[in-house]
């Protein structure tokens, strides 16, 4: 068992909730959910072998032990698919070839924390192939792919990860993936905060000396600047969560077709004619809406901010308040960050038949815990749909219990999950080799001219062909002709 | 076993392929076939019962043995997915209120052949709040839902049918169903021809006498129209399948939902920025068009109709012919209902990773035998998912192995069930009812007010208010008020 | 002075509306209204010339004086604008081209009736082209291009029209234009009914001899079927007003971009966020709410008709009745044929600010007469534009006062016009080189080929390329290669 | 003659361009370049008199003369427009009733410089019921709307601006407004910086103590960047051309509806079915490509940034370079803010007949300049119209010379104005009462929550309805309950 200096440090690493939902996830891990179309349950059938991972003895065709993972026999089916994955990550492939010959990380000593899955395998790969040294483990007890560990663990990576690890499996993970003899990390990148608390705690040698971090989840994020207010940041760190990309992305457009998809696949519902309200019209409330209003749906909007509010007007949307719409809804959609955004007092009065989901954050933003009184009645009707009854027979179909639609009832397209996994990889390059005195001991965003370098590695997913500024014109816009080409408060 | 008169007549009635794929199967249906989301997987499982329907004593709680389902028992889970039906069918239950004093149907002997679905039920069990008696049986051999059929049987309809049945089941069923001692039916509801054909082939008697056949399906319309031609058919027959709402629901507006539900469902791709290419431009292609445009695709599309074609150009689609483009598309999807669409000389040439899939009609609108050739691998990768593997490492993503997409990974909306179940029961009442001379021993499209009456029905589906003619401007306009409101060669 | 037989027979010409509104017309017309953007009019300065065209002796180069337009020296701005709109009828070039050596038309002896512009002057000129000798004058007293007829009467065509005719000069025309000593016309070209009409009653042996009449409005094509019913047409009539091609494109790809154009032009109101009631959602309304509804407008519809009513709510607008939403809209339109779609009652209750305007039929749509009482104030704000004042202050703004907004203050493109010149020029062909028996005397559809025909000819506009059939898969589909592709009940 | 200090200074300022084209016209200026649907030009004869407004002696009804205008008779004219132009700006109507109580403008001295329009005139209005003395010039020598001019000169406001201004005019009526015996500005409202410079160059006095300035242009905002670089900005300024209401308004929903509306009143051009290409897919080419798809065009888009392009083909466009496709478009549009966009070459290979204009900033997009040369010919074919044709015949439609179309060929909805005249006024306030300190002698940018504000004042116009946060919901999110409600770099 992972051993806790002290009472207080159990307690601390045990407050942190054992993570299930996060954006980015990829298909698999919903899909482990949800149990379908899995082309991956087929093979990873747990049920013959029982034993923990941690009490097996395994090691790799190389003779290497140096990983955890649920049977490395399983490689097989793991790098099959990888490879699926590559098809669709052609912006790693290609930073491969075109920063192979330099390696630029040579040298690195990177351990990770993110989710694994053949997306992130083509991700370590590729830093791999730059000339890094990785060792990785899991930040979600529940979204490892096992065959896709074994994969890595075959070709040499140190992976200490399998699906339906426990609490104390997951610290000793983390543990086993930075402590190693002989080997210090210098660079971390992380996915939600865990492994960065852990080696800020635990080898403070380590952390003084890291190079850099590189952080995904906006948690992650939110823990890096409170320890930078804290005046604790002893290393620069890279907040990789705001990037243009991910946020236009992993928001708007994502959003736009997991709303159709999440529907669709817990409750088959045709969305021509209905009426929608959705809650909050930020990125992920316009891609939801824009979407919606496409099907044939009749959409209207909550909003607290007048801009975005003015937003919805122009977009043709009716901005109104929950109250005064609620009776005649067929679908709620909570997409706002904030909590109790549909209350108790709202769902009495909703119709019967009335969907309702959350599109938003936590899975506060319906209040669903006032719904587990004893006068409602919940029946599970399929995997992640719960009709509550209530006592006059009315029906309201919940999604998910709350939580978030498009992890629970949708999968995350790997090209989403490329522009992040791209924009991490170039995030480490630049921390590894930027001059000294360039970064601080703060917490920073991309750089513009990064963002835009992302972007471009994926032109030839779309045959997209962008066009070159002459001298002149660049001389004309006073830009330079390879970026970055707007303000930083540009808007996009 | 079923036995056939000679050896010429079990030849006939063999080569009627058993049908596994036909518009308008219940969601049930094809989760049947997925096994995802499936509530109904839970409670039917049919690896404790081994022994074959024909071969059990059953009888329902009032005694009655006059029905042939799975389990009798499983007849209050089935209950229960009627009543969640019901909920989306107001426009039958509205049918029951309205007509239900007058009892339209009595003295109705209704056999009916269709999918036995929840949906159906609510069918069924409208016809007999309408007056009717009703005999059922199944026009598939895989859609049965178990449940459904014992709570048929349990409130007293003889129902033959379950999942799973053999061929000769099939046929057997259609014969309990028909040949019932001291009790001739006189109406016949028909989703295929197969009832139809074996009452004129069985029971020539009870075809001469039955007062009408109301049939749903292509197949089924086809072979009556071949009847009538041959002078054969001595019975009016009604043609619903061309009803204006079937078509544009079934099609247009359908498809719009069901071509991004089978894409994702199966290959989780993102639609923003793909390349896609649709051939055939009808109600559709529309539909398929319409939805993935909006979603951020680029489509083009491929016609042989001129006029089509120009709608497509006004529509914003590109007009090209299928090898101009073949090799930059993304996503290739026929709606054609022709043959050899996709060649094998154009899946040759198709770029990797592309996926192939047909929304049309039959599964040779991509020429998928083509692809069964020792040079090409196939290689599942997921349920309806399959990977084909050219000799240089090219995948081809084929789904449903060219079958209809939106049957084998999507499915049905219940309101779409509904208008479908509706026009059925409104196309029995006026056949049964109409006056001596208005039906000859022909076949006949719906007449206009009844399709109307079908779209009224479903008016409060959506809350939607009709605006009422006024004296004056019924005269000026040269119409009744209470419709029919436009001409018969009326586009929409 | 045109002299009439009796004072019967003048009554009954005189009661015949002289008409300044119906589709179809060339931008030219819509401009000479409302004198904008209009480069015709710097050239076609009238205030030199006084005189009455019927009392000037004018010859063009070659002599010829059997014509009579306002002034024949204008030839040459004609012909540029008739050149200009040859390049957007590439269609009937392309005609010419296939036709011309065939000679298709030698022998048909055509009188013509329509509006005279640029875009029927390329249509006259490629009847000639085709071999026909052709007569021609305008059905419209406002809409003659005076320039184009001068072009046109220069190259020989014999034209009698022009803008601002009185009711005198246009029967006087027509009679010019059919009563040609030594020459017997064969065909007719009609829009209106004006010409057969007048041909019937004064040359009843013309009209027995005729092979064939073309009629291209609603009016005019009702007229045939009331003659046709009473036995006394006994010439072959094509009323080419109802063909696929026309029927769309003239309602709902045209209407669909003229009503963001009329009420632009008119008001310069922003659309973004606009409520609007669309009265009516057949073809027409149809456009009308996809255009406004894609510029953000947030759209509800009133219909009679429970089809449209679903198709209504399949799209994504909330159907109502107009009493309900009247005091909130922003925009009213009319789209239904019928007459006091929008009543004083309701007029009284609209808000401040609120545009009404017409896009179905007549201007009895919205009951403006009812608006014509003393205690409301009318002040013409713009050309087509009047503000409607209540004594409380309140302000509508009444558009082309309840006329057409199409028509009064938008234009028809080339394209469109095209499309309708095209059918016409086929539709003469056909009826021309019909062999005996074929026509009755009877009014008839165009042939589904020739419609698809005329579609077809249009392709290259588009860069559009059709896909062939192979003999096998015509054979399947049980289709001609060459079409038709559709049956005739087909709905598109 | 306004009297320069001497020659430098009279070259300086002779240098600014006198401007006519800028963001923000009202709907009369562009109407009184086009000529078209303008009521103003009924009642605004210049005809009758040709002495210059400086030469005539006139009084207000109250007997004043401190002002200079055509004709302060024509006044009641004016109101109308003035009382037409307040129905569409209840925000500023709202701002008047909100603060006119505690008049927080009381003491404020604003001289003001913009187009003098109705819409101006109710915000000069709005500011002087809030406690201002103004005095008001133009900004454009050929947009003031005289009968304005004379309605705020009647009202009491001293105007110096009249339509059609020389050069000399424009600087003495600049003079006129700043330079008043006894009175002494307090604060600048400038559009274009001319005011500004003037006031800081002769009347340095008056600069220093000035207690702020309202910068609307970007022209202006960019010189007073480069004072305040260069040290001499004493005063601080406002930028609100940067604020996101005007941003959006101005770029992105205003283009999406005049791209269509300049298009259409130029050439009446059918968007179904076109080829179009829009350079540029910032805010404007966004709302260019998201109308001309919504209308059935077919559009692609080229970039120079790899993150906007990527924004393209998740919308659905294909991002090619211009060469690729300038063959064949259609129509080809620039929104890019550079030069040289479209060059001669280019407009060599263009087709015959295609539509090239500019929807972007200078009109030196299109190289017009290259199409001035001797083997090509130009022919104006309407009002903004020229064919530009070369050799072998080809026609070139060029609109607006290559200038702003949307300047030149539509209008800016009163709405629009609304938002920017508000942000002015609520700028002012905020500078006139911000305590001392808030603002230094530098640029400032409006303060989000009142952009904010701007924003909640136009929700009446659409009948939108704040969501209000609970005190709950205030402190999870870590917000005001009154705004903001984003962080500073909120993209939107």
């Amino acid at each position: 068992k992972i051993q806790f200096a002290n009472a207080e440090d159990k307690q601390e690493f045990q407050k942190y909730p054992t993570k299930v939902g996060r954006r980015s996830l990829s298909r698999s891990i919903s899909q482990s959910s949800t149990d379908s179309y899995s082309s991956a349950a087929s093979y990873s059938d747990s049920s013959d072998d029982e034993t923990s991972p941690r009490d097996k003895a395994q090691a790799n065709s190389k003779g290497s032990s140096d990983f955890c993972v649920k049977n490395v026999k399983q490689a097989e089916f793991g790098r099959r698919e990888i490879e699926i994955a590559e098809q669709d990550m052609s912006a790693l492939i290609s930073l491969r070839k075109r920063a192979q010959a330099e390696k630029p990380l040579a040298g690195a000593k990177i351990v990770g924390c993110t989710h694994i899955t053949a997306q992130t395998a083509v991700l370590i790969e590729t830093l791999v192939a730059l000339g890094a040294q990785c060792r990785w483990t899991a930040c979600n007890i529940y979204s490892t792919q096992n065959e896709v560990a074994a994969a890595l663990a075959e070709t040499g990576v140190p992976v200490f990860a399998w699906k339906g690890e426990s609490e104390d499996d997951f610290w000793w993970c983390i543990d086993r993936c930075v402590n190693k003899e002989g080997w210090q990390a210098n660079m971390i990148l992380d996915d939600g905060g865990d492994l960065t608390h852990w080696v800020y705690k635990k080898y403070p040698s380590v952390f003084k000396k890291a190079q850099g971090i590189v952080e995904e989840s906006v948690t992650g994020v939110h823990r890096l600047y409170q320890l930078s207010k804290a005046g604790k940041l002893c290393v620069p760190a890279m907040n990789v969560n705001d990037s243009v990309t991910k946020q236009k992305f992993d928001n708007l457009y994502c959003c736009r077709e997991s709303i159709l998809d999440g529907l669709k696949r817990t409750t088959d519902v045709m969305f021509g004619g209905k009426q929608v309200v959705v809650c909050g019209y930020g990125e992920v409330g316009k891609g939801c809406c824009s979407a919606l209003k496409a099907m044939g749906a009749i959409v209207c909007i909550t909003e607290i901010d007048p801009i975005c509010a003015l937003q919805g007007c122009m977009d043709g949307f009716r901005v109104v308040k929950l109250n005064e719409v609620i009776r005649q809804m067929d679908i709620v959609i909570t997409c706002t960050g904030n909590k109790n955004v549909v209350t108790r007092d709202q769902l009495d009065r909703i119709k019967n038949g009335c969907i309702v989901c959350n599109m938003g954050h936590s899975n506060t933003e319906i209040d669903v815990a006032s719904l587990r009184s004893p006068e409602l009645t919940w029946e599970r009707v399929r995997s992640q749909v719960d009709h509550v009854i209530w006592p006059d027979g009315k029906r309201v179909i919940l999604l998910a219990e709350g939580r978030l639609l498009n992890l629970s009832c949708s999968t995350v397209p790997t090209f989403v999950l490329s522009i992040t996994a791209t924009t991490q990889a170039l995030a480490l390059i630049e921390l590894f080799n930027a001059p000294e005195g360039r970064y601080k001991q703060d917490v920073y965003l991309l750089p513009k001219k990064m963002d835009e370098y992302v972007a471009s590695l994926h032109m030839p997913n779309f045959d997209a062909h962008l066009t070159e500024l002459s001298d002149e014109q660049a001389k004309y816009m006073g830009l330079n002709k390879n970026g970055p080409f707007k303000p930083n408060y540009y808007r996009y």
